[in-house]
């Protein structure tokens, strides 16, 4: 394994869980003075020092940014667009910026619209996360043994893509994976975006009361376990991504309908057909 | 708590996970010669027997039936039925049967019909499980803090329904709760039928190949664990449900609708009002 060049500077930009876990896994690669942190509520930056995970902390850019070779932004969306856009006089020439969210195209589309030729914006994708939000969900080991999808473009420097490549492995991610922006977001839609539209619609489809808790099993537990959502993070990537989502919403309904076709006509082989389909699928994943 | 008298002779029918895991988590209670184990796989009476976890193996009824007190069957629904019709003769009298069957009218109607007045059948469902099979995956802790559903009927003799309830805390259960046989149907049909349906159905959703597992977050893989699904049982569990399980469906239909149509308005609000449903719910259960 390449080693991170330890002579980078890091700003981190959001410490949140994703932000803050970048700082801890990385805090062992580097050595002091060499994390930055950038996040707009005061007490979390302070509490990101007190933890140690940060060497220095801002909560704007303008300082921060100037010495960083390397800037990993942790925000939502709709914020990394908006954070690079006013930040755009505040990077070192030459700083490879990368991001964190679940949707590419527009990230890669807009960015680049408004990016000097001298700096290099790799689009990155940790596939790794929590129900619960904030630097008191971060820890060590989130992105240990996750994926990390990475979208290169043509208009960036083989040497940064690296880099990210780098970074991705040394907090511990297994599967390092290349993806045009339009597979990844097209993949994503049903990987991650579909589960956490069946959780959200499981749990409100329930016409019971408080007591729902008493007869429910791991298979329940499971599959809403996302479904105390991040309201402002999923409906920017719902709606960024609504194409994809919405085709593979429609996939998913033809496949429980083909479930329910099968239940209604007491079709034991029809579901026996079914089960083993998935089955083989599954055990494939795994 | 009160607690099992340890006079009872117990026979567990069906060694695999359930069974399996009712042995040993049983075993702490009881003083040796009264755990009889029954399978029709005589390899599994033999590894049950080398496990310590039953004192007495069989691969039929007549015989281990004779001096058992309490008979907890561990098998599917149907096998359940004929387990007790197949035994009539067999049950020692005064003796109380109790199941571990995921649904409930159709095993109380039908081992009712045929069963004899001076014996009790008290329906019982443990809500706990595996996405793996057979005594091999049983642990001793299997239902520990696991819900635990008791169907009685009228019929039912209410130191035998006491004796059930004291089994389930025994093994670990933590709410151990009274419902009525189309109660439980129904709403087994929402916590634990429908999240297969849905786990089987996002599996089979996929148009994508073998490596779908390098773009998968948490997420998704929560949501198909149980997607490796034991096919005979649940093919039985969902057609003698299948009234209840089809409303449900339709209903969790409706609920993916609506979330659709925010999607495709691209409508943040009714997005957010969802999410917050969903938050609440999810809040309010754990």
């Amino acid at each position: 394994m390449e080693e991170i060049d330890f002579n980078l500077n890091i700003a981190i930009v959001g410490l949140g869980l994703i932000g803050g876990s970048f700082a801890m896994a990385l805090r062992q690669h580097l050595k002091p003075g060499q994390i930055c942190g950038i996040d707009i509520d005061e007490r979390t930056v302070n509490d990101a020092l007190e933890m140690g995970i940060i060497d220095k902390g801002f909560t704007s850019g303008e300082i921060a940014l100037r010495e960083a070779d390397l800037i990993i932004i942790a925000l939502y969306p709709e914020e990394t667009i908006g954070f690079v856009k006013n930040n755009i006089g505040n990077f070192k020439k030459g700083a490879v910026i990368t991001d964190t969210c679940g949707i590419k195209i527009d990230i890669l589309e807009q960015i680049n619209s408004f990016l000097p030729d001298e700096m290099d914006f790799v689009g990155g994708h940790p596939m790794a996360g929590k129900e619960t939000k904030g630097l008191q969900s971060a820890c060590i080991d989130l992105f240990k043994d996750a994926n990390y999808i990475i979208t290169p473009t043509p208009r960036n420097k083989e040497k940064n893509v690296r880099l990210i490549k780098n970074v991705a492995k040394a907090i511990g991610c297994k599967n390092i994976v290349s993806l045009l922006p339009e597979e990844h977001d097209r993949i994503i839609s049903y990987t991650s975006q579909l589960p956490h539209v069946i959780a959200v619609s499981l749990m409100n489809s329930d016409i019971t009361e408080d007591n729902i808790g008493l007869f429910t099993g791991g298979s329940f537990k499971d599959a809403t376990r996302v479904a105390d959502i991040n309201t402002r993070l999923w409906s920017q990537l719902f709606t960024l991504n609504s194409k994809n989502l919405l085709d593979e919403i429609e996939r998913f309904e033809e496949s429980i309908k083909k479930m329910k076709k099968a239940i209604e006509a007491e079709d034991v082989n029809a579901l026996n057909n079914l089960f083993n389909e998935a089955s083989v699928k599954k055990c494939r994943m795994v």
